[in-house]
């Protein structure tokens, strides 16, 4: 039987475990060590690591501390594995703990963290998803029930020293053109709430100092928070360091291209049972920069979709240049208005834009000025019929359920 | 048996061909009359009515003259159309001309047009793609061979005097911010080249100062390069004047999302069956800005995918806020110097992104300051394997075959 | 442009064309020659050759002369090929004639041919199928439009004279079990109203006398029915005579899987275009028999299914051993009664299922004494919602429209 | 957290679990209950109950007792279910035992049970198949890995006296006609081996005495080893008892259309997560005979095949009439044969057409006298490419592995 390497107890915090940690950083020692062709399993918090409640109030998301994120589960080493080899992943399969078959979405407040919409939906909101097998449904969004395209949303191998240096340079360099923007362009280091798994003492304290925050995904792969990336993937990862490294965590029992609400997918604690091998010299031989991988032979076959378009003119009827950013939150914004007729809030709408097997497409993007970007709907996880007709839309919802919503303190 | 209410004749100039029109205006006539629920065959030239040829020289590409596109067919009077109706268009089929089976891609020299990677490739270039049946390869990049999703790049309704108004104004408002730019921001209305349809004398002239370019995709669809937008497809257009006035070309045999070789997917000629019918007031009963539609129940079954992912950091190392463009730009260049290692140019690789069934996804743009875009490649295309192994790549072409060039002249 | 090297003209007798016959034999000289690598396109009449009407009256199935058919436009001679290799057809695409954009389907009355069903079924019946672009609905089962799976009921190369000697013997040994059984256990060879393409005089009149008749399928493929067997396929077909001597006909632009109905599936007049090549001594070297097929990369994407059981116990509560056809009867009527509950007729919901991309799957085969088969309802061919519920089937058709039936003539 | 209502401990006799049972009989007493809307999970015994072993050794397949076969979990009444009703069933999900993450496939000795093609395989043989997470690979048919569609082999609800005694009496009529046969046509009611759950004493001796064997699928469902009733379906079965009485067991991690093997699937013990609802009255408002069932929308994607068609004459040469048993053997041997060629034996390829999400379609059943069936074999399931070329195949095997055989005993 598979060996579980790691272990989490969602009633213990995070910190205490020291195959946990938040920071990205070549010195983290190896939380536990396997050979090629071996097959584990790896169980993860969520990526709050229990911060948002299966509950009806949403001040836990508008309070959030952003710095404690994300928990991963690792570094796994890879006896073997150097510098310059692929690391080839197969995630053999994924799931929730079995004591928390939930998950949650949420909107951050506009002044913490913010999202893709954040102009139209400033304050923190949140939906929980309730999981029964391989289904989800939401008791904050009626009429809505899918399978999971369960994924992890972060996963990827330790960068060595000179690229984690080049990542702080040029984010603080980034950074440094507008330090006080709410949200921020992006997050430094912060060495207060970094968690470095088993490195402790003098020696924590100096590489928490440097050690990069897990938001962004970066050249190893990281926070990628590619849908596709699911149950069944086999992801072909950049290798830096001695024994790659490789950490997993914030698993999505579903998302949609984007992650648009930020906070996030539906966001679950859960386990990835995985399988390494090595190709060594791999990245040489095949020119790899980022992670290059393959979908899983199984996945939910939602394929009647609405499909919306969005171009990159913004609600002020200002031209953009070829944006797809504005494009796709044109699209967005469509299909959220679009939802309204039906009877739901615009906040379940994009709760749902964000949560279910969605599809965003960069349709066009050189004829110029616009950008032509497609939001993909998936028709069928809807109870009822949401297709245009000559007799116009039905409101199925009466407005009775929203999502719970917690305004910013003064 | 089905009308054909427009025909092209390839050997006649399309400016001699009153039911064609390169702008969009009000004021163009109805090439012809249909009722709801009618269904009629429209012929098409070619985007460039033309100017491409079926050879092996490029400079018909850097010397193309892009005021003149694109070359479309109608508009299509639907009887009993209003603004703020919904005409919705079943695509019944699509094909190309009998007497013209091949199609055309090609990049823009970055003096004339550029493209989305034209820092890369600076130079106009072509290749030649031959249809058999179903089916199309290029003796310009040999080992490929795939199955057309055949669509129209270009269709929408005429829009009204305000909307076209707006869209003059926003777009100068755009190049007035770098009116001299190299390719230029965007394309102001050109009376001289402008082609009215069935408009004539001063009425042509008085409409031709302000007729609207088409090569942006705008709110009532237009140049939306959408190639999921396909034979079998149903549309749901905004109405903005009595009539409708539905025009179609620019069609494509076959398109990668983001059309990014700009000249543009694999080019053709050919016809369109569509039917049409009314809701009426649709745009107000669904909140309707921008044309949505459902996609064919027959496209091409390619699944398996190499995926390749892209962030928005660039060559130089810099970091960029949440930028999608960049990282598909990224994912593109990432998958395109794999391709290399099979033997392909990467010239011969950046058509194919142009011209394949490669999806383009917005995978994740929250997660500051990096976004996340996927370039979804279907390995099923190639005659040989192009997945990674342990074995490492097999170069199967020797480079003795590339695509066409043509240097800006001095 | 692609040559077309066998024309037929829809109002021309199928017999005064030298590149038609309705026998197979190996005498029957090739009709044209062609390369390995060639591709070329073949036109086809209707298996019947026009013997059935667009019109209402199903005189024209009851009274059918089925010792005719089938017309099949061939043989193509393949330069080079030798009995033991494979020859390998891409069906590079498939179409129905300008001319004749319709089809149909029917049911033999029980003393002229019958049908899967013809105990329930046992008067001529027929349906007519108008073809739009990609799509076909038919004004005699109204609520139903789908897109067309197309496909050659029979396609195969020719047979030598000692595989024609075996087929003539064991199919008159199963006559002769039961020679005046109705309809007939097999068709024995009928000189009179052979057709044997250019073959003439004496040769034609000896060779007519063993001509097998095309109706079943055998080892050379010949009217396998087989709906996946469609435009984008590949095929490797077994040669037994020099040039190989590929014939086609039969085109439907539907089907079924059974082709239950037997007067046929959609029935049409169309056009293949194909190409060519060989696998030198491939029987031997893949040990094929039959042939083997690769499925097209484009179908109908027709994945909501309802799907119905049937056992091997028939209507009369009599047990039968493990036998898929009893248990396929009974798939079938449960479908049939079933649809009944939304409106249509027996004979509407047999005609669908004839016609429409229904799968027929042998699902349990050894659990004694009951097989156990599946016959899959695609669920998005209907206009309304045909899946159970609470709240009971709502009927939508009045039973004011059925099929055409013409009753046995006394 | 959804309740277990029924649970196994594979190390503990079947017949000593009181909510397990062999036989149908309406006077089973329920083994629990639950309400419309409720979701729970039943564990299950695989169907023979641990009679097969994870070894290398077939004799407990040669000696295996299938009087004593399937070992059910239920039955479950549902509170105000009655005869007539629909019991709707979702099947959330489906899994392996974490203590038994194996299964097994075999062929029974024509001696004692056989299977579909025992003419050819007489003897006693079997393969191991781990589960890896979703995957499965078995050590005794090296090169080949698959995906689970995992699925219930039998389920169904209780029947009623009437129809019970019905089943008996139409199977007896069929033994009768050949009692002595080997394998037996059927198996009549075996009071020796009976495990009626919790009926007891003399009530126990009784119903004992005319409890239906479970091996065949009947009216209500039953053993139909349907691949495609997988995970993820909706199932519509028919109610004759009060409470409905639903019971399942069988459990198969993948199989192939017909469950060609017998001994059997993919076998496995595991756990069902299950909803119920009724629909009532629904059997008369649907006209349902047998059940009805939506198929997942998560199944794995293994869509390219290779085809193989077989015709109803048999080995001698002889024909049948419309005989899809035959053809469907033929189709299978034709695959067998055809994978030798790539170096697996003949049991290996019969083993894997019962384990792998292998399809057999009815594709031709009017052409008389041929019937046609087709084996849809998927090729992204092999290690190597199998698909036929003009270098013909590869012997990718060695022979240094089969599968284990166990000759009958003298």
């Amino acid at each position: 039987m598979t060996e579980t390497l790691i272990k989490v107890d969602l009633k213990q915090s995070a910190t205490e475990n020291e195959q946990i940690h938040n920071r990205w950083h070549p010195d983290i020692p190896m939380a536990c060590w396997v050979n090629p062709g071996d097959d584990f399993i790896l169980e993860t918090y969520d990526w709050t690591a229990g911060a948002i409640k299966n509950d009806d109030d949403a001040s836990d998301v508008r309070d959030v501390d952003l710095s404690t994120v994300h928990y991963l589960s690792g570094p796994v080493g890879v006896k073997g594995a150097e510098p310059g080899d692929l690391l080839v992943v197969d995630l053999l399969d994924i799931g929730a703990k079995q004591d928390s078959l939930w998950g949650f979405n949420g909107f951050f407040s506009q002044q913490n963290g913010g999202g893709f919409l954040t102009e139209y939906f400033p304050h923190a909101q949140k939906s929980i998803w309730d999981f029964k097998g391989m289904f989800t449904s939401s008791r904050h969004i009626p009429g809505v029930s899918f399978a999971g395209l369960i994924h992890p949303g972060l996963i990827g191998c330790l960068p060595d020293h000179k690229m984690l240096a080049d990542w702080n340079k040029r984010e603080q360099e980034l950074i440094d053109t507008n330090p006080t923007r709410v949200p921020p362009l992006a997050n430094p280091p912060l060495a207060a709430t970094a968690h470095m798994g088993k490195l402790k003492g003098e020696a924590r304290d100096k590489a928490a100092l440097t050690g990069a925050r897990t938001v962004p995904p970066r050249e190893h792969g990281g926070n990628c928070d590619i849908k596709d990336l699911s149950r069944g993937s086999k992801i072909f990862f950049p290798v830096y360091v001695d024994g790659a490294g490789l950490s997993v965590g914030d698993l999505h029992f579903s998302q949609g291209d984007g992650e648009i609400t930020f906070c996030g997918a539906i966001e679950m604690a859960g386990w990835v049972h995985m399988k390494v091998e090595l190709i060594k010299g791999g990245m040489a031989k095949y020119g790899i920069k980022n992670p290059i991988f393959k979908p899983s032979p199984v996945v939910p076959n939602y394929n009647n979709y609405l499909i919306f378009e969005g171009i990159s003119v913004d609600d002020a009827g200002k031209q953009h240049y070829l944006d797809v950013n504005l494009a796709y939150k044109q699209a967005c914004m469509n299909a959220i208005n679009y939802l309204t007729k039906f009877g739901y809030s615009p906040a379940q709408g994009y709760s749902l834009l964000g949560s279910a097997p969605v599809q965003g497409h960069i349709s066009g993007v050189v004829d110029i000025p616009n950008a032509c970007a497609t939001l993909w709907l998936p028709t069928e996880i809807f109870e009822f019929d949401i297709n245009p007709s000559a007799a116009g839309p039905i409101k199925h919802l009466d407005g009775s359920i929203d999502l719970p919503i917690a305004y910013d303190k003064k």
